[in-house]
């Protein structure tokens, strides 16, 4: 197979066409370099849950300097009858030059939280519509889902095995957002290398299957990887696999990994099993269409370690986060659509989270240009992300995000963290 | 913003960490060398569904001849311990050099067809199955929803605008997965540039809010664009928007475009204002939140055309198709898994579809090691795809998949193009 090089495309044309229609209308009557703010807000979150996890936005930070134009994109836009010629120059010399503000990635949101804010001229602005709302539904689809299936590991170490699951290269950041969301490691290789994400695998069925038999295949892993390893017991069957498997690494043999059956009473069975041949501290994996719903009914069972993979990378029913990128001011002033049903609040927003003194949140306040009255217990929720069309320096790194998530989930209000359907588990009091 | 280079990630890591695993255990113990077969199958259709779409083969073709690796990509899996020093020499000098068979895209399939078949040594084949399964579980899922919603709509246009609820690389895969379904044009622009997609997209609501008031919006993009355009007619009230776009554009007005209400009553409305204006054959184009339940739901209603947006982009409630890469052959013998619930059957397969003289599909009929009795009517599924390790040439066009799936579903029994949840459409005879 000859190597050709991929074409790959550049992120300023993942854009929705209307974006450059709109700017070539808007060059053409003067209005392009009206001074506009846009907010990302969900209107709702998904039917039934509690929170939403801001997560995408070390992403975005990645993406937004590439967002520019090459000779050979403008051409494509022109030739196409995408834009007209002034518009073709203007997209030529286009950079961003406004501002951004967000909250930062593992933080709560809930619906109406302005959890990003472009400001600068609409056509400068308008352009980046599709790419933020792209990398923020998807992101922050599977962190909000992940992070309801740490809350059911609780405390047991999770894998994100999903990346077969999904979109080769959504794959990478499902890895990124569920190990925001609390995981342990991922599968998924090309995050590990980008992002620093630990990851971890050992064996699948087709290795049991290569060889002449199981104790030939667990002999072989454990030769080349020690007993520092996890071995799948359950390609034939499992209680001559799990005897198969400390015959061949011995009693120390770190791990066994069970992929199917009712993982209940296979956990029971198999612990009973590995303690009664000496193997006591062998951990046991369990893995096999696991959402937060399979896990939490683990609970009592003896199981030390999760692999979830669908679930994940597919939002646990959840697949995309509900935001939108809307228009709220205009020189100024707030703007609002006000069609048939859907009424939003215009205008720049600022938003704390207001604690009692025990540090469990009451509401969220955000108030339309203006700030909130300070309060004791007030937690500012935005941050400087670009200024000046330039990132910021101090972004946090996916470890600060993830403890930032984990104290978030302690300090809302206990219902919020109920697998069951219910109303987002923090009012957002809207002021205007 | 500094214009910083992208650090994408080859193809080749987009890989679970097992793969590696497994290859460095099969590398020592001698195993890595046996020829092996593996096929790509669903066990089930997602619930419900009737058939699935064969849809990302020729995504999967621009894919594999990057499947290599750098002394880099090389130096990371040997620096973080998942491959020791003699897979890591085995790595720099890979490259695939077996065979690919597989359905065409367009091609319906059903629970067991083999869609994609791999053959050659063992460590060659396993590294590819992460990336064989994302690119065809991602594409496959959305085309499998989209074929639903052209079902649905009964021949009139779909525009996909779906990108901004999906990662930003999935929604260019399914803008492409959505044509090859039958959508007409997609908003996505990079998707149009690499595949050749018709693109549409005129305003949004932001269009709107920008001006001074409806009418200056509307003036200012039919200056522009013609009154060969859509006019986006519910930012404030709809009844004055359509008074206002005819006032604006004139009869001759191409569109307009209603994305909030209920769009059935909104349609009839929007139809009969129209008439009484004199713009009888300005078009009416409805979206917001439609799926192939609402836009059937729209059947009589004045709709011309619809966009459709998440429910694409997710699958429509599947966004996963359920695919597996599985071991079936050793050596030239069946292997199959044989664990608690999952029963296969093992061995390389070949498949055909067989027809009535009338046209109409009676079953698909799969043996393993052999090649179906043949009989007036059959229609083989498989192709070429790789041969020792080289693209074959004649790949089909997407818009000869595009074609091929619209007779696939002329073909199948009637009770196939059925919404309603039901069993797979055709029967898959299993013999071995």
């Amino acid at each position: 197979m000859p190597n050709s090089a991929q074409s790959s495309q550049p992120v300023s044309l993942m854009t929705d066409h209307y974006e450059f229609t709109m700017v070539s209308a808007a060059l053409s009557d003067g209005t392009a370099e009206r001074p506009c703010v846009f907010e990302v807000f969900a209107r709702r979150l998904p039917t039934g849950r509690r929170y939403g996890v801001v997560a995408g936005i070390g992403r975005l930070a990645e993406l937004l300097p590439g967002f520019r134009f090459s000779e050979a994109d403008v051409e494509f836009l022109r030739s196409n009858g995408v834009v007209d010629e002034a518009t073709a120059r203007w997209l030529a010399d286009y950079r961003f030059g406004g501002d951004i503000d967000c909250y930062n990635e593992g933080e709560l949101f809930f619906p109406g939280s302005p959890i990003l804010t472009v400001s600068g001229t609409f056509a400068e602005c308008v352009l980046l519509e599709t790419l933020i709302l792209s990398v923020l539904n998807h992101d922050c689809a599977i962190a909000a889902g992940a992070a309801r299936m740490v809350t059911a590991a609780r405390g047991r170490p999770l894998i994100e095995m999903g990346s077969r699951r999904t979109h080769e290269d959504a794959a990478m950041a499902s890895a990124r957002a569920a190990y925001l969301a609390g995981f342990t490691t991922t599968s998924n290789l090309a995050a590990g290398r980008r992002y620093g994400i630990p990851t971890a695998g050992t064996s699948a069925h087709a290795f049991t299957l290569l060889h002449n038999d199981e104790q030939a295949a667990f002999a072989s892993q454990v030769a080349k990887l020690g007993v520092d390893t996890t071995l799948l017991v359950d390609t034939y069957d499992i209680t001559q696999g799990i005897r198969n498997a400390v015959a061949a690494a011995g009693t120390r043999l770190w791990a066994i990994r069970i992929d199917s059956g009712d993982l209940d009473v296979m956990a029971h069975h198999s612990r009973q099993l590995l303690d009664s041949l000496g193997a006591t501290d062998t951990k046991i994996v369990v893995s096999g269409d696991l959402d937060e719903y399979a896990i939490a009914a683990l609970a009592a069972a003896p199981v030390d370690i999760y692999g979830a993979g669908t679930a994940v990378v597919t939002g646990s029913g959840a697949p995309t986060a509900n935001l939108v990128y809307k228009l709220v001011e205009v020189d100024g002033s707030p703007v609002v659509k006000r069609s048939e049903n859907k009424a939003t609040v215009g205008g720049r927003k600022t938003a704390v989270r207001r604690h009692k003194p025990t540090g469990t949140v009451v509401e969220e306040v955000v108030v339309s240009q203006g700030t909130p009255e300070p309060q004791p217990g007030d937690r500012p929720l935005q941050r400087a992300l670009v200024r000046g069309g330039e990132l910021v320096a101090d972004l946090p790194g996916l470890d600060d995000s993830r403890e930032l998530l984990r104290q978030g989930l302690i300090a809302i209000p206990w219902e919020g963290l109920k697998l069951s359907p219910g109303d987002p588990s923090v009012p957002v009091v809207m002021l205007s």
